[in-house]
């Protein structure tokens, strides 16, 4: 058990990282947490629409996909031109003795070689809880996000992810509390 | 799909609300938003233990139980001696239109029933993820957190969660990145 | 004596609490301690201006206008339709024990009862204390207070109230340092 | 009118300022406008503690006390051995203009003067709030406060602060709400 | 030694102090310490352009022109205009017992005579810290810093700093990032 | 003159990186200026003590030698297991243009390669900039650092670093202004 409570104490360290995209953004925050519960309710959103889809799969891989931040940090674009990242290595670290090892190493290889439905519906529900973010300081007044919005836009992969993306773009981020 | 975006502006407002218990603590700092992070992780991993429970539901009903927070704020055992909250008309006005609003009003009823062993896990979930904080904090040094831990290893209501908590118990908050 | 040692580490949570509405609007931030100092001095500018109010009184409204959110939290217009508050309750529980418990329990119910001039105008300062945050805001550049605040000003219920925030829209927020 | 606002917008001010003591202490953080809410709920519950006092005097030296700070900003025990302040001038920059600005200017000296008893409980208020806050930092297991305090109780001026004082240093930070 | 200890705890102190002129511009926010880096680096990097000038005379005065603050708080142009500073005394007891401690006065009585060509570059170095952020801010989409920043550019004194200004004004936050 | 403002904003999203050895700690926190400008100031202060070395040398060494972590982040030794990172690369790209990017390339390499007199101090530099930062929080009542704190003394490689080690734990964080 103690194996347990030590991914347990892994997976909290991601509410200390703050996403290093803000840094270059020069607005707006979130915790490495925050951005995965985004994404995981975000997956979740999705596996209601599509029901044909893994939703158990879909959602997992999304809850898991930035334990290995814990160990290596908060890298983005910038970072990874001059980082080589061993996240196979850190996340044998996080999982060395846990009887379900096997199946989170699996999930995670899924959903790095991005070939799977579930794998690519997460990509765009991780891009997506970005996508959100940036609409919202677009619509307090900030300018610096409506250039890379555009290229995030770019990385969707999959029809549903550009309807939402599309959805969340025709929408200011006070109507779901101004309407009531 | 306006609604859909509606709804994941709505779930976003989650990381802005602080969890307002760490103000009677005195010290530590959560967002809703991490907090539901790491109740849906704790359930997570609570599936991978017990296979025979239905993982999906169980999941689903973390990431889901403090969406009501966004339209309530985060109320707490003081707060909620003075006020009566409707959460069912919250998450009404937040499910309205969705095609899958009535799942989704039937999953967060059967969390708060509390009578289905995913409910009664769920809301273990949700208990060790402050039992975690807690723990942290005496790890460091805190002695404010000392008798209220006492108070939410109480509130456990299964087997799985207490033997969790006994592993966090004891357990250093530094072990999983000291021991490699 | 402890009574009034304890009132007084309750009125210290004010200072714990951020003011809820300010996640709504996506930027500013106060505390309701700082949120309660503007409202007092505000209604203290306003007893200078006219004479024949009961200064005391209007003054005393306002500090302890919001003591119940210690007990309660910051609960915002959205927050109101779901959630019902016994704030006579929780003010009877602050009070406890104290010898002047009455005098307060009459003048937090003339404040909410809204009838009085001097409740009036410590309804006015409240407002007031949010228009100047919102105005403030707003000669910064950010655009998401623009229609809050002409709400807000619609809410005001006295002449000495409107002239002083048609005052506080005419005047940048910087004219009173950059004039010397 | 336009003195009127820029009066408003000058004690707004005091929101932004951290009070400089917390930086030697290593722990605690406050505004001054949060100290300033303290210190005059703390002039308050005196002035309702004894009812022959000038209470409306009280309060009101206690609400502009720290005004010039917004001009001068946050001046400790450290900074006054090589800082020499103009008050009066900063002050009377403040108030240039005001229909009231004799009043405030003879209640400011007054307080500073230090004579009167209104003078003396108002000073009195200003060390409460912040034996207040060392206190809490106790309770929380903080060690650095345990010198201060001694010292902040030792510049009391009046029974009535030595009376309230001894209550706060006898009264758990969490027994207001703990009792209940 | 113990001298030397006390010099680096208080040379620490400049990390807890917030710079006050941010503030009164309402967005933006930098300690002490960090300015002291930009200046230095800045410094360093004019010292590379001109090889002519002392370096390490340069460098060193922007390192420890802003220690006196750890004793005064960091005060700006309108604090400037009600505060007196002792600042000579206060560096005489930052130096106290230090072997090296007339190298570090005459360093700073240089500094502060501004008539060196090294003391007009040092002098220069500290406005084109302030003009980086605030250029930085204009380009995230803040209005208020324009104003301002035509005030800071005309503080300068050498044509090395205006050259360095006009490129910082031309060039965008992004661009080092952008570019490769 | 392009390439001189590209450089200057570089150098300033230091400010915006948490160290991120203190995420691991649970308590501290600066940014990675801030620890630049430490880390500076105490090479300065060595030279001072130590008049043979060549005090540009190692001055300038200390303040370029964290430039990488604007393109990379702040990786501690946890991330460094599972991370390799090409400094080079990403230095050169910082430079890349710049009249004197020979001059900084070798300095860093000097400094990497950890041989000369001046590569050494400026090491010790570095450990002794965390070392003040742990006893500061030990001084305040912290139990955490203690176990670090004799880690970093042991990674010291020259006698003044541990001579200046030695004080800074034989000295309380308070002396240098409670002894005036």
């Amino acid at each position: 058990m103690k194996n347990i409570a030590n991914l347990l104490f892994e997976a909290k360290m991601l509410k200390e990282i703050p996403r290093s995209g803000y840094h270059f953004l020069g607005v707006g925050k979130e915790s490495v947490a925050e951005h995965c519960f985004s994404t995981t309710f975000i997956a979740y959103v999705i596996s209601l629409m599509e029901p044909e889809i893994d939703a158990l799969k879909l959602i997992s891989m999304c809850l898991i996909h930035d334990i290995p931040e814990a160990r290596i940090g908060d890298l983005n674009t910038v970072h990874k031109k001059y980082v080589k990242v061993d996240e196979v290595k850190a996340f044998e670290h996080t999982l060395k003795g846990l009887a379900f090892a096997q199946n989170l190493t699996d999930l995670l290889a899924e959903f790095n070689n991005g070939l799977s439905m579930e794998a690519k519906l997460a990509h765009d529900a991780d891009q997506l809880a970005l996508i959100l973010e940036l609409k919202d300081l677009m619509d307090i007044g900030y300018q610096s996000p409506e250039t890379w919005i555009q290229n995030v836009i770019g990385r969707l992969e999959t029809e549903t992810g550009r309807k939402i993306a599309r959805a969340v773009m025709d929408t200011h981020r006070d109507e779901w509390w101004l309407d009531e």
